[in-house]
């Protein structure tokens, strides 16, 4: 359970269409399925070929957009973004899709990804004289496009993009054209779908079965995609493309009914659930998933090693932005928040618990004492991925290697800390095999990094500070 | 899948607590934990011993309750209530607890459930003056106790219970007393819990586990509690009880996490899922639930049959009150709202769908064609419960016979109409064996009235008229 | 200024209208130029000859209809309400108009006054059973209404408004009729307006200027209309009226643009300026009145005396219910809120300074020091009324005989206590002569009893407690 | 009347302080004072020495800062902006001040007034790469500050208001520093104050009053003062400035208790209509005034004359922007909305209408109309301006020649069109005798081109394209 309870924040999401003559609607459908990606705040920008027209602000799709504002969206063309919750760089500014209009016409971004030479490109851009109105690393490219010498918008673009290290997935909006980029490691999930004569791109297949297009395919390691009222072209701006799809991608962000690179999320996890089954078999009463990331890995436990699943846990729907945390009295009087456990299903039983990660280790604690709490005799910690023992600097909020307790604990230090009567991680092998490809008769194309450091782009210094990600 | 997909409306939730010095903030996530129950609207009254404040309002308990308001709402006694969204009796006026004001004391009510003599009782309240401020049946109750003619409030209450017919769980506070009252059927679940030296009565034993209470006993049919700082009397007034607890509450309403009668909702069901599984076996691939009320279903069925189970179907969590729906176009060309198939997962496979129940069949045969076209090659809709045949006048909203399809449908008429390759309901036998209690060596102690049309009270022809229920 | 500052707080509006197809809209206009009688609720019920509907809330008339709430109270009969801020009764409940609904048809009530019985008589109805939903008077006559034998509505609304002793203006709305009926003292203002075939009632005869309506006559003491369509029909149900008409309304609470019994408002308050300068010559620089309802005095004063009308004094318009109160230390610093001194204008001048009334003394201190800070060499307090030594009972909000300091101070220890040079009050002659009407050979018509106390009805002692008045 | 009924738009309004440890409060309520200049938007950027925050937002002051928010606006120093509602230039974005942060630090800029070369600058920018944010002239001065290739602030400051021409009074605030810039011809009004240690800067006068702050001087044409923690300094960046303040700045825009460039401006408009009444004698029974910015004209016309001042018009003060607008077919039927006539003051009289000026005429033809209908025998308008004849491109918003009735329209001819039985303007000359300013032995100093057609500034030909001014 990476998400709220962890500090490990969810990353953004994207959605275009072109063509289509209800494009906001779309859009508003789309990024709806893609809530899950970020909570934080969402815009649309929309044309009708020679107007430009926005509306974003902070908070969820359906807060933001009401029937009139959708209605107001006329136009052909959208893009719009799911922005995730962040300290630093947050703020009406920092919401996208962001808008730079000029004399010479719009250029509307919407970013999923991080840049890791943003601070040091910004920095030379601010020399020259540039403004940055936002802290957001996606203005950094609308600048670079601005200034880059080249007559025709799509040459800019690829000069820009050329400039840029890190995981994006960038959709590029003017008056008359959509443009769809991916950084040369494919670390972000792009994909290409059509509905009719409208070409659509989504972070997530989800969004196209929910609006109803169908998939066409994955957008390609450093290709750029430019899509106007004369068709779709396809250009690839760099040749040293090499595969390295985010792991935690299929492991924790994206939604079950999604399909990354082909295969599908939620079968995905069933086989990491499977494969630790095969891994560590565990003497137990009942299985029992974190919901929501980790019930998938916890049935395909429960498959494989015969013991029962059983809701051991259970969410609570309704906690929304509004919500009051429980004082730190009541929290002491056992007040629960989230998740509580079902004490009717765990009470003296012997409990296996799948989650699919552990970041700073205090959610697990937490977790396993309420379980023992509702009476588990004994609780054994499963989890469906390795240790993360190093930063992401792509896109995925684990900050500073100091609050990864990975980094410098063992496993058995770990299952002292949070209390659990043993702690189980997949092996890398593990996931490479559930989810890995075979290229070149080697199993790889998945970014692995923040389990072993092996990081797919340099590493800036600078990038350890804090800028809005996405 | 009876909740918003099937206009079978979900009930009221209630809460209490009587002896803790943060009453509101307990009754605050109390409530929450019951806003499954009910998310139109929802109110707190609290005591301090000699006044009474109250604060309601419609939308759910984190809207309406902000920290402003939750810390004015000081007092050691308190009720509370989450209300479900219904047609005819919304408005402010309707939302519960109503408080009643008199020069000599105050009378703050909160009812689960439904009165099959209201209107008759109202018609003659107001012949004889009596103005009533609601459309609620709720309010009946305070007419009564007002006009009675005991000196002591305890007997009033008695008295004015006496005359009612149905199913309810009432919450009665005055400035200085807590009364709890079930109806002589226990139709209602309603539980009592105690947390250091405070009471507390809730809905559904989930409550109790999120604010850290213990469990203490159901409260019996007939049975009037009165807690107040003198500590904790039970009466019973009425000694024509038979247990007939509502079998929806197992199937489809309360949180899994409850215990209803000793039973857990959870295990109940997938014992539910279990028993189809052994009354008709089916040869398929996979097998899936229609979230979130039939997925421990789904499960039981898949571990008795051995069939794997996966993530057929997904809800989309994001959809709020204030939700664009979709326009009819975009619905025809294939926009989704709030569930979308997983076609990783259904493609090319032979599918048993598992839902609750089936009231007007249009969701079931939405669900169905969904998953064909998302590539399923057969689907088996396997229905955790008998047919759904008679309306229910106690409180759940299936109003009138014409509504269900099964009350003048076979099962292969419904089949044919959904569209599914089968159709399987549980028998009722089924169910009783799975959830019944055995009394003087019968299987009995829940209200089928739904399924079989034996009803546990008398009915009256006006009551199938809309009020307000609760 | 006897608004805000002096914690005299302002009556209410009411506003019907019969016979027009916008009923509602007409009726928002109507109350909005009511607006300045209360600011804390409003509310409108409508009929369409078959069905009520309404709408209130607590605010502002332009914050509490929007465009779609206006649109849905479709209609041809509406009436509606304005309410003042008060402490003890505030809540949406005792927002009016009241609406009760009953098996035999509704019944909405607005009023502006107060009852002096109402608590006694409500006493009465509670022994025999009643149950009050708010803490507002005007509920006692709905369960009056309810309770009186007569078969015609008609009948039991004169039979009910007989029991009432106090200052009343109603308005009484069923399905099918719009009844309006005014005290037998005629204390509050109320009139009849047409537009085409529509009828029109208001509190005071602004609102048919806004409309566009015609002024027809004033309501009489003691009458009630009966409006349908069939036409209109008056009823004398009272034949010991003596017209006391609130002298206050002249003064004080009325806008300048209506018409009390024949005399314009705005030229009232002139005359009273004019009689004041006429009573005490006064040697000054310039003249100056607190805005707003003293302006019209102060230029009277300025004609008479020949000494020049400045504005001295002006208030900030955008003060609203969501301004932050300057805090001790800011107000200490000298930081104004609602009122400001024009330097440019009193600085190094010997000022007059009109208000219409002193309650407390304490504002006035506030203003006079304002004026001195800002460099006037004195200040003379001219008061266009008498000095206010007794309560009303009957709707505004001097609740007792302590909070006035007229009632136990001399003149001269007013002024001291006000840091005035010179303090002139109106005398009872000068108000009588300036808007009295000659009846019988005597100036009378007017109700003078919070200078005199002479009260035109009885006064019950349980009237001195609070209760929600209008 | 100007304002809203005429379309001519107010302008904005800036306050800034420095050295005061409740520095955003004390620009809360200054800004408060100024909300009569703009009510589109509002904000304030604060600074604690080290670190700058912002909170800006669509809507009143009142409305956009909560206690809350000002209570997060720690700091010592801080600047303020109310901006004028304006078709073209909206948004969220266009909100000052305007926030341009970036690694070597902040820059917050407030701006009232209107540059005549923003355009070209802009042009000029954006061919070097700069990417505007907003549609707003303040951002050009952003981007030259950061572009000019001085080492010291003040110095880059310096030679970037040399580009500008046109009307500015700007704020420019960094984490340490407080600028104030006036234009050279000194054509906004800008003056400082005092508080204790603190300065404080503001368009009008008025607020120095509000916040309890002493009048210092204004601000020179052609000034920069830099405030900082070290105290205050001055420095004269243009020599060619010659004094041209707004004349409507006078006659319509300033709070009647402010005073500019040391005359009060309710006694300048005093002795405008003194001027008037001796100008144009007219045989009439009672002077009124288009309320709020025309009262004191009118009291000034009445005293000059000897005819009584009476309350002809009213203003309602409750019209917000949730007002809902009469349709077509209520204005028709008489229904009005900011302004009615009172009838009881003009009915069967002959009446001098005061107003401030004449924009397009329509609003006048609708008051002579209103006047007429409430029974005004004789109506003569009476206007405290000369005609306006030419467009202004220093901040108020008459943008085109056509739109002003006055351009190609005699006196004689605009009468008619109103319908007005006289028509009298103030001459340029009598305006300069009441409010000019003797400079070398010649009355002068004022703006008179909206009057004449002699604009102190150059003109630019694409200025008279909208942009967002302020």
């Amino acid at each position: 359970m990476l998400a709220e309870l962890k500090g490990m924040n969810e990353e953004c999401g994207i959605f275009g269409v072109w063509g289509h003559p209800k494009a906001a609607q779309i859009t508003y459908y789309g990024l709806h399925s893609l809530q899950h990606r970020g909570q934080e705040g969402t815009g649309i920008v929309v044309t009708d070929g020679l107007e430009i027209k926005t509306k974003k602000g902070e908070g969820l799709v359906s807060e933001i957009f009401t029937t009139d504002a959708i209605k107001e969206l006329t136009g052909t063309g959208a893009i719009g973004h799911v922005r995730y919750a962040t300290a630093g760089g947050g703020g009406y500014e920092n919401v996208q899709p962001l808008l730079f209009r000029s004399q010479s016409g719009s250029l509307a971004l919407a970013h999923n990804g991080n840049l890791v030479n943003a601070e040091g490109l910004k920095h030379q851009l601010e020399a020259q004289g540039s403004i940055f109105q936002t802290s957001s690393d996606t203005e950094v490219l609308a600048h670079l496009i601005r200034r880059g010498g080249y007559p025709l918008l799509k040459d800019r673009v690829k000069n820009a993009l050329s400039m840029l290290k890190g995981a994006y997935a960038f959709l590029i909006m003017t008056e008359t054209e959509l443009m769809v980029a991916l950084d040369p490691n494919g670390m972000r999930p792009l994909s290409l779908g059509k509905m009719g004569d409208a070409y659509m791109v989504a972070s997530e297949t989800c969004a196209f079965d929910v609006v109803g297009a169908e998939f066409v395919r994955d957008i390609l390691p450093g290709e750029l995609l430019i899509i106007n009222d004369e068709g779709i072209k396809s250009e690839i701006y760099s040749f040293n493309s090499t595969t390295a799809m985010c792991t935690m991608e299929y492991i924790y962000f994206s939604r079950p009914d999604s399909n990354i690179n082909g295969i599908n999320v939620h079968t995905a996890r069933k086989i990491l659930g499977k494969r630790l089954a095969a891994e560590v078999p565990i003497e137990a009463d009942v299985v029992t998933g974190v919901p929501d990331s980790s019930i998938s890995a916890a049935i395909g436990y429960a498959e494989a090693s015969g013991i029962p699943y059983e809701l051991g846990l259970i969410k609570n729907r309704y906690v929304g932005r509004t919500f009051i945390q429980p004082s730190q009295s009541l929290r002491e009087q056992g007040v629960k928040m989230k998740l509580s456990p079902v004490r009717g299903v765990v009470e003296g039983k012997r409990v296996i618990m799948v989650d699919d990660s552990i970041v700073r280790g205090t959610t697990s604690r937490r977790i396993v004492t309420m379980l023992k709490e509702a009476g588990a005799t004994e609780v054994h910690v499963v989890i469906s991925s390795p240790p993360i023992k190093n930063p992401c600097f792509y896109g995925i909020d684990t900050s500073t290697k100091e609050e990864l307790i990975a980094s410098d604990k063992s496993v058995e230090e770990i299952r002292e800390l949070i209390g659990a009567d043993s702690l189980t991680f997949l092996s890398v092998e593990g996931v490479l095999e559930a989810i890995g490809r075979d290229i070149d008769g080697e199993t790889r194309g998945q970014c692995l990094a923040c389990f072993t450091g092996k990081y797919p782009t340099e590493i800036y210094p600078q990038e350890l500070e804090t800028s809005a990600k996405c």
